[in-house]
Order: structure tokens, then C-alpha cells, then sequence
């Protein structure tokens, strides 16, 4: 989280004398990291006379990249660059072949820019390349004493996969073009490359289709993409180096399908559109060539309509109980020899795999399609576990890992930062079957996510997962990360992306306030249970305002991780005069803003649940500073009362209002050194 | 402004102890006011099962906006409302009878609203009442213990003046499409109906010709609408309720007309985009009858392409230097007994006019196109004065008044606000004169905006205006515009407009730091200069970069403003405890904020020259601190030593870094008060 509030409080009128204005550049604020850099001496002053020139080659790509970045730039720097094409620049772009018309898998994307003090020169086997390095340079320009610059220096880069995937899940919540628009825009700024889009949903489908209109009419209670925003996304996406494979889901998830066309579901009907979350039952009736005919058009249309060589089938997350309880299904299993539903799916498979091939496309599957027989350019998504991957590669198929990028579960940024798709069982494979491993896709399902803040779960931690797809696998240092994912964090604002500023619009409507202050301080320190505790916590359907605390504070509490960082410094006994007096700050905001704010709290129906949870972070904070206290006293405080205060912190550990209270862990471990 | 840091330090850590946390709806944030307000019983709450059906007549419009009400309601509430039509609803929406296809002057824009504990109704004679209807629906919403509702109440509404436009000069600095989008959603939530379009000058031609090519291939440096692009305006203003009217200035602001057609110019040429602001010399030659020729087959188009009835030919500001200087153009005058230059522009638009009537449409221009044989129907815009709006009125014209109403200039709000149409001489006019006048429009000029700031110069301070057109002329209390302004100021963040989010990203951009709070601080109690000073300071032309701080602060200090009002209840001594604590926390944080900003500016070229300014900032506050302890202590200060601070004050006053202390006349109350 920016934390607007409390840092600013904490920089104007507390402790923080040292307040940096320009930040500083002893690091490069480069996300992903580019594989070699050599620095150089001086710097490029950008003023309006930049002549961006697009030296040989050019495409209309090409040509969209120079307006898009001088547009970018503008609004980096707030100056108004010139617009028209120079004959001759002070900044070339210089492409030595043309890319593909659309991106493909495997195009060269490498560059080479060097930055001196009088130009700047941008080369690439082909545009692809050029757009990563306009991008790169736009995150090196900063603010000096003399102007907008980018420091002097020299960067050859490439990346490391081939495959550098966001899936965006439009079939829980529908996430309109503008959200998917403001995304593609993000993923170009980290070197993302494909943008898998989740299509259909049990909640919903989400595409026009003129062969099957009913799809979109009663499946998807008016929330789809028309055929001719979907031809705007490619093209917007194709414009940025990016791919967009769609997926759609089969032959589970499919309750949304049924609803327009029943005959070949699997159950009796009538259905209707899901409006819970979870695995529901509905599932393709795989028994009759009624429904590989419907698929079969289906597949043709929409193998027409998404350009790109994969298509995704999904094939996750059969409970089969619709194929249990249908006789006919059972009859023809029991004919066939087809001795369960996991066998049943896998004809299923099968049979959709030739519908795809036929129209000339590769499938795509989560997990669960992969058999024995499946055919070897079907590419596997990893999805369940690691050994997924490695056993997809070993069998010869080409894979993307998913597992541990599931960005919708709110785990930390370093915890997806550290998951290698050559990690781990990945790390066992052979050169050969290493090669498989096309890369991976970050996953944003939607159960808990709308348009509103949707770019805070994505955003900034899909910049770190970008990094490991594109950097080197020795590119690891974790404090690097987030210090580098929290400057391009502030650049991807100027995208229109609103991971920043969400927070901030939520909670003035919580509250009815603009100035909802106490709320901030509160918001600052708490976030989302991890993974999948929040459906046990509550029940949601897609009915359910997801206007809440929990919606409205980032997946990762920046104060949190700092103030945790701290306490264990304090703790170790190695934190300065100056650490000291920080923890001692904000644990005593902390403790006393549950005053000013729960006395407010009543006036909104939505805030009015956050009264415990208010009063507990009051009560840690308060258990935090008596900590400091007797840890600068140096006098051991008795069993009794560090065990009183240590279960107090244990009670203050569970969530409240659906919010973890993130000053907890770092107080337990003032509480606990105490003890010495 | 809204100063988040300085109102949340305040609110958080100082002194407001009484933090309210739900916007207290003791008065009704409705801006404009409706014309007839009963109050009823209980509140009509919102939830998931709203059920808004259009009821009767529809039409696309009202279809349009229903979708776009349940919109913008789920962005104020985040709860999911259904988009599907219901056949059945407790909010229904019932027009009479359809209004016609294009929003046109002098349409029934009337309509009712009732809000019970149960239902809403809204009706209207035509959708246009139902689109203003909704809108003021939007405003009633709030958070409450029980969730967002709406109080119950009836409104009878309709508005005073038939024209309530706003004037954005694309022509100056280009805006893009989604600027113009955005205001129109502004424009809309506070019941704007015409958007005026300036849409040529001497620095550039902003609309594809097809006719004449070269105007904009020449005249555009590459920035204009396309034909396309305005019918999409038109259409997107139509759903809307609002009308477009064009302005094609001429025959004077015309340079960037010659540099593709030099041919009916009156100098030799050759002619190039004007990047300088001012008044310039190049005008139309009106002794041609080429000239005539060319503008017969361009006004064609563009009144094709514009369809509503009024079109605007400009004509103001000539200076005549390129007729005098044109020997031919002097022998024409002579011959044909023309007196002199305002004679020359009389026949010009003479002319003008009858091309513009033979295309079926009502010329419009701003006072100097009225002569005493202009006919009836032309309506003039009066910039220079109230004077011209009268003399048009008697002399038989419609009128509209935009003198008074030039938001570039920097005024308060209060100073727009309390000029009224029929105010001053307007008066004086009798009632049939007084029908003559149309309304008014707020004129955004564009010498100092871009597409990121221009939304910070038209919002909030537009809404007061457009209370100014909609509501009764006894509507006039500026305490009660200031708290209602300041409420539909943070409901149009909702709508996409960016005045209360740009300073952060402009100081974050200025300081390369994203938490740049000493300058957010500066930042809060400064202001531009009014008027035409700016220039009169610095010499800009197009392209200056507008990335400082007097372009990054609003145009009216909320916080100096709210200072000083605060001073003079000290001064006079009616201030409360708590106000007088206000005041010296607020004085403390300006002095004290000096130390802590001065060290960093000189680390980015754009902060460098705040040093000055943030000094004398400082030097105020401690200048009344000092009148506050010496009003406390109540001895009278000597003579001497309070000239001294009054000089201090007095050089304070003089714009530093164009910009206005505006602490310095709330600090020379108190300081005067010292005397007593």
C-alpha cells in the first residue's frame, strides 16, 4: 500500500527529518531487471526538442510504439513533445526486420539501448524488441537537478521465457475493456506477452456468439464482450506485443452454457446462471455427438474470431456428479469400457483436441487434460502443484506454470517472486525437457474482484512474477524487488492503472467522508486473509458489494512488512536510536487512532463491522510499545505477564471483519524478546 | 483544493478531536439547488434488489441512461446492481412523450422527482427531465447506519436559463476525446446542456476537413478531431442531453487556417502555426471574393458535420494590422465607402452570416460580430462586459453572457457565482428584453491547461456556475455553494474527472518521490495569480512544459480560504477556543514546513525555484503566530513593530514562482487586530 496518510503523516510531523525529495538513484528502478547492464557517464536531458526517429524499417506497430511512448513520456515528464515524425532524431529506433503481423509465440523480443549524453539508440532484430525498450527506458527517467534524464548506459536484454502470461478471469465478475484495456497497458510496461483471458464461467459467459446467440443472451445477464471489442482487444493487445488467448472452459464450469442451449448438459435442467462461487456439478454431456457438433461450430467460430495459434479448453475441476447420476451417460461408459469420469473427460479431451486441431489451432488445458495419450504440442497449465509441470515436460508436452502465481490469494509479492518455473521439481528436468517450459501466467481469478479494484490485486505484484519470467534466474534479492517494484509501482499510475488510488475513492465512500483520515491509519496495517479463508469466513455470491474493508485495502500491507522488518531489527537487538523511535511512532498512532475512528464507525453500515477489529489493532499497539518499554528498560518481564500479553496476541491473530491485523507478528516478536 | 495531507494531519493528529466520520446531511448536497424541495419521511435505502424499469415511452436515450445511472450508482455505492431490464420496478422512470432525436434550445427540461421509504418515481414531459432527474437522484445518495440511501422527499425542478453551456478552446492546447468525454460526464452531472467547442486558432486548426484538407495536414502539428471522432462527441453529448455547438473563430484568430491556405489571408504570407499566445495580426481577407468561395464550401461541411442549429463564426479580436498594411484591401475600402476596420469586419460577417443562414443555420458570435443591421436571430456571446449583454438584448438579440464567467482566469468560485445573466445592467432590461437572454457559458480558455490539469480549472468551480443557470436567481448563499460545491466536487471523481487527483501525481512527478509531503503541504495554501498576470510573469508559448506547481495546485486555495475566513473571526474577536487552536496549527505547520521542504528542492530542476516562496511562506506563518501570541496576551503591539510585519506582509503578497500566498491576508488581519 502507498499509505498516503501515514506516510505523510509520519514524514511531516513525526520522526522523519530526513526526508528525501528526488529519489535517490543509487538503484536502477528496472522491473523486470534487464539481463546485462553497463553504465555509462553523464546523462540524456529530455526537453522538447527530443526527436524520436524511426530510423529503416517501420510498421504500423512501430509507429503506434513512438506515439504511445512520446504520449507516455509526456505525461512522465509534463512536457509536450512535438508529435511529428523528424527526419532525423536525437532518439532512433532502428528495427532490422519486421515482427509477425500478430505477436507469436517464440519471435525474437530481444533489444539493445544505449543511452549516452547526446542520444539515444533503440535497435532490435524487429519492433517486438523495440517496444521492450522504449519501456525500459521510460523507467529510467527521473527527475535531476538539471530536468527529466535517463542516466548514461548501455542494456542488452532478452527474456528468459517465452511465455510471460496474465490471466484475467472475466467470467466470475465481467471485467469491461476499459479494465482490460488500462491491464494491457501494464503488461506491456513489465515485458508481459500473453494475455489469457478466462471466458466462461459457471457464473457467467462472457463472448458474443452469432452462431450461438443464447450463449451471451441468458448467460451472461448482459455483461459480455462483443465480437467487435474482442477484435479491439486483439488489436489493442497486438499493438502493445502482446497475445490474448482465450480460454473456455470445458467441459465443467460450463453452468453459464446451459442456460441458452440445456441438450447437452448433462443433467435434466432447466439451468440457471451460478450465482455462487465454488465447483458446481453442471457438465458437457460427453456422450453425445450432438455436443461435439455444437462444439465443433462453436470452436470454428471462435477460432476464427481469436487469431492467435492456442486455445485454451480449460478441463479443470470435474466433481462428475452430473455423469454419475445420468443412466445414459452411465450405459455408455459401461459400453465403451470407459471405466470413470476421469476417463469419461479424457475422451471428452480427446475428441475437442481434433475439433481444435481441425481448425487449425494448438489446445491448451489446465492439469487435469494431460493423459497418457495426449498429443505432444497440447500445452499443459500447471495449476495444482508443481509436479504438474514436471511431470507434463517428462511426458514430452510443453507446459506453463501457474501454481504459486495465483495472484487472486493474496499472498505477499515475495512469495510469487520466488516461485521459478525451473524451481524446485522444475529444477530436476532435463536440458531437453527444461526447454518445455514455455513459462508461466500469473492468474487473477475474480470471485472477489470488480473493476474497481481488480488492478490492486494484479498490481504491483504482477511486475515481480513479470520479473521472473524475463530476468535471469539468478535475479533473486528480495529487498531489491520491492524497492524496484515499488517505483515502477508509482510509474504504472500514469498507465491509468488504480491500484494506487482505490484505496482512498473506497473508504471516502465507506465513510461518506472525503477525509476519512482514521480509516486510513486502520486501513494501512490490515489485509486479506491468504488463499481461500475468506469463503469459509463468510458467504458471498455475485450479488454480494464487495464495498468492505477487505476489498479496499491492497493484498499486501506495505506498513505491515516494514513494521515487521523493524520489530525483528528491535528484537535481534541490531535496530538504531532512529529505528527505535519509528516503531515507537507508529505503534503509538496505532493505539490511539481506534479513539478518533470508533466513535465514527456506527454512522455507515459498512464500517460498523470493524469495531473489534479497530479496538484489537489499539491493543496490540498498546502490547507493542509496553514492549519497547521494557526492552529499552532492560529489566525481563515476568512469564505470567508476557504469556497474558503473548494470548492476547494469539486471539488478535484471527481475522476480524475478514481482515488480519499485520502489527501482530512483529509485537509477538517484541513480546517474546522480553523474555532475555 | 482538497489537501488530503494537510486535512488528514490535521484531523489525525492535532486537534480536531470531533472527527465526523458519515457526511452529515443536515443540508442537502444537491448542486444545482432544484427549484422546489419538500422534505418527506424516512429514507429510501438502496440495496442489490433495486429495480429500476423505464416505464411507458423509451427511447435510447432514456435506455442509455438507465444503464448509465445503475453505472455510476454501483461506483457510489460498489453494490452490483442487475443491468437487465425488470418489467416491474421500485424505482421508475416515465416520460411523456419522446424529445426530439438531437437535444435542441428551448426543449421542456423539467421534471419530478419522488423519493419515499418504498419507491422512487421519477417523471418528466420528455427523457431530457428524466436524464436531470437521475442526476439529482445521484446526489441525494449517502451512507447511513442502515446503508445508502436517499431521503425521502419531492422535487419539482426546472431550469431558469434555456443555454447553460460550458466553452472548452480545443484550439490553444489541443484536448483529446476522453478530455471531452469526461466533462460531458461532469457537464451532465450538474445539468450543463450545451457544450461549446472552440475549435480553430493562430496555434491551431483542431477538425478534419475533408473539403480542405490542409487545415488540419498543415494547421494541427497532427492534433484534431476526426470527423469521426465528432460525431462520437455529438453522439455521446446527445445521450446526454447536451447540445455541441462548433466555433470557428474568424476572420482574425486564424494563423493556423493559412499555413495550408494562404490564399485568403490578407498578408503576404508564407503563414506558420502560431506557437506564442496573444492577439495576433493574420485575418481573413473580406475584399475577395475567393475568400467568400472557400468559407461558402467549408461552413457546408462543417455544418453537415455539427448538426445543431446554432453555429459560431468567433469574431472577436481584431487588431487589423494585415488589412491596413494591404494596399489592395485599402483600395477596396475606399471604394466601396468603408469607414474603417470594424466597418471591414461588419461586412465580413455580414457575408458570413448569409452563408451560414443559406446552410440552415443560426449564426452565433461574441460581441463584435453585433452591428446595428445584424439580424435578429444571430445570437451574441458577451465576453467583454455586461454592457454588451444589455445592448444586445434591447437591440433585439439573443444573448448569452460569458463575461464573468472565464474560469481560465483563476478567480474563487463566490466571484463566479454572484454574477448573475439579469444581474447588473442585465437588470435594468425589461421583460421582453430579458427573454432575449439565453443563458451563459463558463469559457474555458487554454493557454495554460492541458488534458491534465484542464479538469482542476473547469471542476468544481463550473457547478456553481451551472447553479448559476439552473436555479433561482434568489439562490445566492455562498457559504452553503461552498459546502454543497465541496460535496459534488468529490461525486464527480466517480465520473472520471481528475481535479481532485492531479496535484499528487503532478507534485509526485515534480519531486520524483511518491510521497512528496512538505510540497503537498506548500502546495495546500498557495495559489495561481487571477487574471492575465501569469503572462505578464514569465513568457510561455505552446511549448512550455505546464509541469510546475503553479499548474499542479487548484485555482482557489480551499485551505487559504478557510485560514483566512478564520482570521477574521479572530480578528474580530468571535472566534472560539477551537478555532483559535485551528489557526495556530495550521500557522505552525506553514512555519515550520520550510525546514523540512527547502533541503530537497534543489534536487529537480521543476522545485528549484519554490525556494523563495516556501521562505516567505514560512516567514508569514511565523508572523502570525507572533499576532496570535500577541492577541492572546492582548497588549497592544507597538506601532513600529507592526509596520515592520505589515511591510514583510506587503512584500509577501508579490507573486513568487507565479504563485500567491494565500495565508498573507488572513496573517495582516491578525497582525492589524495587534493594534487594538
Amino acid at each position: 500500500m502507498r499509505l498516503p496518510a501515514l506516510s505523510r503523516l509520519a514524514s511531516i510531523l513525526l520522526v522523519f527529518a530526513a526526508y528525501s525529495a528526488a529519489q535517490s538513484q543509487t538503484q536502477l528502478n528496472l522491473m523486470p531487471m534487464p539481463s546485462q547492464v553497463t553504465q555509462g557517464q553523464g546523462q540524456f536531458l529530455i526537453d522538447v526538442k527530443l526527436a524520436v526517429a524511426i530510423q529503416g524499417l517501420s510498421d504500423d506497430r512501430l509507429a503506434a510504439a513512438r506515439l504511445r511512448f512520446l504520449s507516455t513520456l509526456g505525461r512522465e515528464t509534463g512536457i509536450p513533445f512535438s508529435i511529428e515524425p523528424p527526419s532525423t532524431g536525437n532518439f532512433t529506433l532502428q528495427a532490422q526486420a519486421p515482427s509477425k503481423p500478430l505477436p507469436t509465440l517464440g519471435e525474437d523480443e530481444s533489444y539493445r539501448l544505449t543511452v549516452t549524453s547526446t542520444s539515444v539508440q533503440l535497435t532490435a532484430p524487429n519492433p517486438l524488441g523495440i517496444l521492450h525498450g522504449l519501456q525500459t527506458f521510460l523507467q529510467l527517467v527521473h527527475i535531476t537537478p538539471q530536468g527529466f534524464a535517463a542516466p548514461a548506459m548501455t542494456i542488452v536484454d532478452q527474456p528468459r521465457f517465452r511465455w510471460r502470461g496474465l490471466m484475467i478471469d472475466s467470467g466470475r465478475h465481467f471485467q469491461p475493456v476499459p479494465v482490460i484495456e488500462r491491464n494491457l497497458d501494464g503488461m506491456e510496461a513489465v515485458k508481459l506477452n500473453v494475455l489469457h483471458l478466462h471466458l466462461s464461467e459457471n457464473q457467467g459467459f462472457r463472448v458474443e456468439s452469432k452462431v450461438y446467440p443464447l450463449l451471451q443472451e441468458k448467460g451472461s445477464n448482459g455483461q459480455f464482450y462483443t465480437q467487435k471489442q474482442i477484435h479491439h482487444i486483439i488489436d489493442y493487445a497486438s499493438l502493445r506485443g502482446i497475445r490474448v488467448v482465450p480460454e473456455f472452459d470445458m467441459p465443467c464450469h460450463t453452468t453459464a452454457w446451459f442456460v441458452g442451449y440445456p441438450d447437452f448438459a448433462s443433467g435434466p435442467g432447466p439451468y440457471k446462471i451460478e450465482p455462487k462461487w465454488g465447483v458446481f456439478s453442471p457438465a458437457m454431456d460427453p456422450t453425445r455427438e450432438t455436443t461435439f457438433e455444437f462444439l465443433d461450430k462453436f470452436i470454428g467460430e471462435m477460432t476464427a474470431l481469436f487469431p492467435d495459434t492456442y486455445f485454451h479448453i480449460g478441463g479443470d475441476e470435474c466433481n462428475g456428479k452430473e455423469w454419475n447420476a445420468n443412466p445414459k451417460i452411465q450405459a455408455y461408459m459401461k459400453a465403451n469400457h470407459i471405466k470413470d469420469n476421469a476417463a469419461l473427460q479424457s475422451y471428452f479431451t480427446g475428441r475437442v483436441e481434433k475439433l481444435v486441431a481441425a481448425h487449425g489451432k494448438i489446445m491448451e488445458g489446465w492439469d487435469e487434460v494431460l493423459q497418457p495419450d495426449t498429443p505432444r504440442d497440447v500445452v499443459i497449465q500447471s495449476w495444482r502443484g508443481p509436479q504438474g509441470l514436471a511431470q507434463a515436460a517428462r511426458q514430452g508436452n510443453q507446459v506453463l506454470l501457474s501454481n504459486g502465481y495465483y495472484i487472486d490469494l493474496n499472498q505477499p509479492a515475495s512469495e510469487h517472486y520466488l516461485v521459478d518455473p525451473l524451481g524446485g521439481e522444475g529444477a530436476t528436468l532435463t536440458a531437453e525437457e527444461k526447454a518445455r517450459v514455455l513459462g508461466g501466467e500469473a492468474t487473477m481469478w475474480s470471485e472477489f474482484v470488480t473493476p474497481e479494484n481488480i488492478d490492486s490485486r494484479i498490481w504491483p505484484r504482477a511486475a515481480a512474477i513479470a520479473e521472473r519470467f524475463w530476468s535471469p534466474q539468478s535475479v533473486v534479492d528480495v529487498p531489491s524487488m520491492y524497492a524496484r517494484m515499488a517505483a515502477v509501482s508509482e510509474k504504472l499510475n500514469s498507465y491509468g492503472l488504480t491500484h494506487n488510488s482505490f484505496t482512498l475513492a473506497m473508504l471516502q465512500r465507506m465513510t461518506g467522508s472525503d477525509d476519512p483520515a482514521p480509516l486510513e491509519v486502520l486501513a494501512s496495517v490490515v489485509q486479506p486473509p491468504q488463499g481461500y479463508q475468506r469463503e469459509e469466513l463468510h458467504e458471498y455470491t455475485s450479488a454480494s458489494a464487495l464495498n468492505h474493508l477487505v476489498d479496499a485495502v491492497p493484498p499486501e500491507s506495505e506498513t505491515g512488512r516494514k513494521f515487521n522488518e523493524l520489530a525483528a531489527l528491535i528484537a535481534s537487538g541490531k535496530a538504531s536510536p532512529a529505528q527505535w523511535q519509528q516503531a515507537r511512532t507508529w505503534l503509538t498512532l496505532y493505539r490511539d487512532n481506534d479513539a478518533k475512528l470508533q466513535p465514527t464507525l456506527a454512522a455507515s453500515e459498512i464500517t460498523a463491522e470493524l469495531a473489534p477489529l479497530s479496538r484489537s489493532v489499539s491493543e496490540v499497539a498498546a502490547i507493542g510499545l509496553q514492549a519497547l518499554d521494557d526492552l529499552k528498560a532492560k529489566h525481563p518481564v515476568p512469564t505470567a505477564d508476557r504469556d497474558k500479553n503473548l494470548q492476547t496476541l494469539k486471539a488478535a491473530e484471527k481475522a476480524k471483519a475478514i481482515l488480519l491485523d499485520k502489527l501482530v507478528p512483529g509485537v509477538e516478536l517484541l513480546v517474546k524478546a522480553t523474555a532475555k
